[in-house]
């Protein structure tokens, strides 16, 4: 018995208590962050689409996370968002197809409730959908070559739009 | 040499089991759970909407999560899940836009497979979808002021249904 | 005074490296760990609908995950994911209601871009949305009965289909 002893017992367990959070912090840097940012667009009134696209890219490579999803979302029922390849020709094919489930120029319930005039706009956004959720893999959102994220307004006047772009992963 | 300087090298790392316990709980306590819980709705025949955001709402607070996402789904094929501004115009504005993309009155072949008559409820919940995920933060759904969530029965008959809201985040 | 003492100290801090480690390890193992798979499918021409319930299960099955969300999506503007009661008469249903809202034998500006001849393809992929977001409890996906995952390919030609599933969860 005597120092040698008991220093051989200490030995074992001797941590700073700086190695000690260290070694904590170290293996529970495997959570899960979230990250929620938000994206600015301003807008053309009746169906203008936008493509945001490199605004999602950017909010996920300003979080450093490498696998997980990017939800992306509008808060407001008069705009909607989805994916599109993004050329001259589908946005106005685009339009034009929405005329056919919202039709310009016909009477919405919608109008008596507030005097409004965006009936076809309300209607549009709740069958598109308000957000869509993109998958990402080695911090690159998983979209084909000819896929870009299209943000769709389609109220009937110009707007200011904060969008919500929330990556969460590891 | 002697006790002195023994103690002194204990003491950098004296610690309790109990502070030792409480010192990683403190730093794991950034993991990411999942709750998932059951919401119950009755809804009535043809085209019924449901404002659901105070049920999603609750979920959440209950979870005791600060940012992240709610996912809102219906386990069923005759269902969807949107968002709305939930007014009366609107409620009755969308049946009739759904009427265009399917409508009733039609012969469907998914009504010769079962002898069923809600071919047109099942078009329906396929165009629109089954559930949404939608974003929170500061324990908060991120919505707009006019902005609901939405379950829409598109059945032929009255139900009541099961759906699932789900919160992830930390 | 003396070594008891001493001892007596050591004893609550008493915790060999691997125990230290392990305990470590113990608690933060409710990580939420993300699998990211391709599976592929595939299709004929003009709105084939595929029942991927099974390939998505397969993924989740593989992760060893109970509870969180499965992402389906496709890297693609011609395509989309929802829910469907998969039999024979809805895949004859939804290729009709289809040609309701993106009509084949019109005009498409997307044709002038590129001189192909599938912009209806691209308008239906659009607003039916290239994913969808499935919850899991149990390691099961929460689906009704009657409730299968679908991939629609909306293209003019048979194409060969790397599609996304992401598991997230704990």
């Amino acid at each position: 018995m005597g120092y040698i002893k008991i220093l051989n017992l200490i030995k074992v367990q001797y941590l700073t208590k700086e190695t000690f959070k260290n070694k904590i912090k170290q293996k529970t840097k495997i959570k899960m962050p979230v990250i929620t940012k938000t994206i600015s667009v301003e807008t053309k009134k009746d169906t203008d689409l936008i493509d945001i696209t490199n605004h999602v890219s950017a909010v996920l490579k300003s979080s450093g996370l490498a696998q997980g999803i990017a939800t992306v979302f509008v808060p407001g029922a008069t705009g909607s968002v989805s994916t599109i390849e993004y050329e001259p020709g589908l946005l106005k094919d685009i339009p034009e197809a929405l005329e056919r489930i919202a039709p310009s120029g016909i009477n919405y319930e919608h109008h008596k409730t507030w005097g409004d005039d965006n009936g076809k706009s309300h209607v549009r956004a709740t069958f598109l959908g308000p957000g869509i959720v993109v998958p990402f893999i080695n911090s690159q959102l998983i979209l084909g070559t000819w896929q870009q994220i299209v943000f769709m307004d389609f109220d009937t006047k110009a707007r200011k739009r904060k969008l919500i772009v929330q990556v969460m992963g590891e």
